[in-house]
């Protein structure tokens, strides 16, 4: 029976697994190849051989699909709107808070490490990861942020994350590697707030 | 002839070419296995089967013998003391157009990208790499600057560094990686200001 029902396209039950599994695949494979702008859910379908819409029902969207196939939980469609809502004068504290507590668990860090390590160690990594930055990331920021250089400023942000992470988790330079976040926060702060409000009022200590 | 002297230990004529190749060679398995700080010029001379005072001859400091190990003219022994040496206000902007436009430059970006993608890419080249911006870049800057964070801001500069040349030279991500050395100053020299030398003063635009 279960034979008839897979001859006639229909999914078998406990086949979802493996659909999962294949569309993951097919999605590394794709990304890899394409890039991430490139990389269509199409033909990342037609790769796993399924229904484009199995897709979106067992990912949601390109980004989403992406951070399973990289297999580190990033939502910059959720959390830069969720962080850009706040009020403008702690933005800046409220991106480094987030990105420290994101990072300080064990469990992204290892994952967010490796894929860290992947992007930077080869020309092919870099591309695809900065390829889903630019797209789900800078440009969300800079329509937010507005003004003429919105984006080198967004991407100037960007570099202060990037190094902040680096140094923090990957290379682990001390005794930022070990700072709280506190410490952190009140020190890397300001320099997010600038890049992507600008300088901020004179205020008195 | 040349054998005997060969084996009286004496220096062949021609064979200094042979000897460098041999104390990089040496220096490069030391420094990998024993780390910056673990690696002594004793150890790397006993590898090389050279003496000691050879080291110096041909190259130098152990810093300068780790720059040449990894063909990228790092000196913060030279560099860092005269970025320093000028006035307080205009440092953070000195830092920034000193670290663009070394890295501008094709030969060094090469060779620096490669160091980079090893120190990132791995956990092994990280440890290597950090402990030698530790001893030769942290600890200098942050006597410099003084203070009981010093070495906090020390290395929340290293950071947005790191972070700078990561993202403009080794994934590029735009417009970063295209924008001139005036606008990375203008926006980047008052991060590594703030975090070296304080808030500045209130201004008048």
């Amino acid at each position: 029976m279960a034979e008839a029902a897979r001859r006639r396209g229909r999914p078998r039950a406990g086949a979802a697994a493996d659909r999962r599994t294949a569309i993951l695949r097919a999605a590394s494979a794709e990304f890899a190849e394409a890039g991430y702008d490139g990389a269509t859910m199409r033909a990342i379908a037609a790769r796993a051989d399924v229904d484009p819409a199995l897709l979106h029902h067992y990912f949601g969207t390109k980004a989403d699909l992406f951070a399973a196939a990289v297999d580190v939980p990033l939502r910059p469609d959720i959390e830069i709107p969720r962080l850009l809502a706040g009020p403008r004068e702690g933005l800046g504290e409220r991106v480094v808070r987030y990105v420290v507590e994101t990072w300080d668990d064990p469990h992204f860090r290892r994952r967010g490490v490796a894929l860290l390590r992947t992007a930077v160690g080869n020309r092919a990594g870099s591309g695809l990861l900065v390829g889903f930055l630019s797209r789900e990331l800078l440009t969300r920021v800079a329509e937010a942020i507005g003004g003429e250089d919105a984006r080198l400023r967004a991407s100037l942000a960007a570099s202060q994350i990037v190094g902040l992470v680096v140094a923090r988790y990957a290379v682990r330079i001390e005794p930022l590697a070990s700072a709280s976040v506190d410490e952190v926060v009140a020190l890397a702060g300001p320099t997010i707030q600038r890049y992507l409000v600008g300088d901020p009022p004179p205020s008195g200590p």
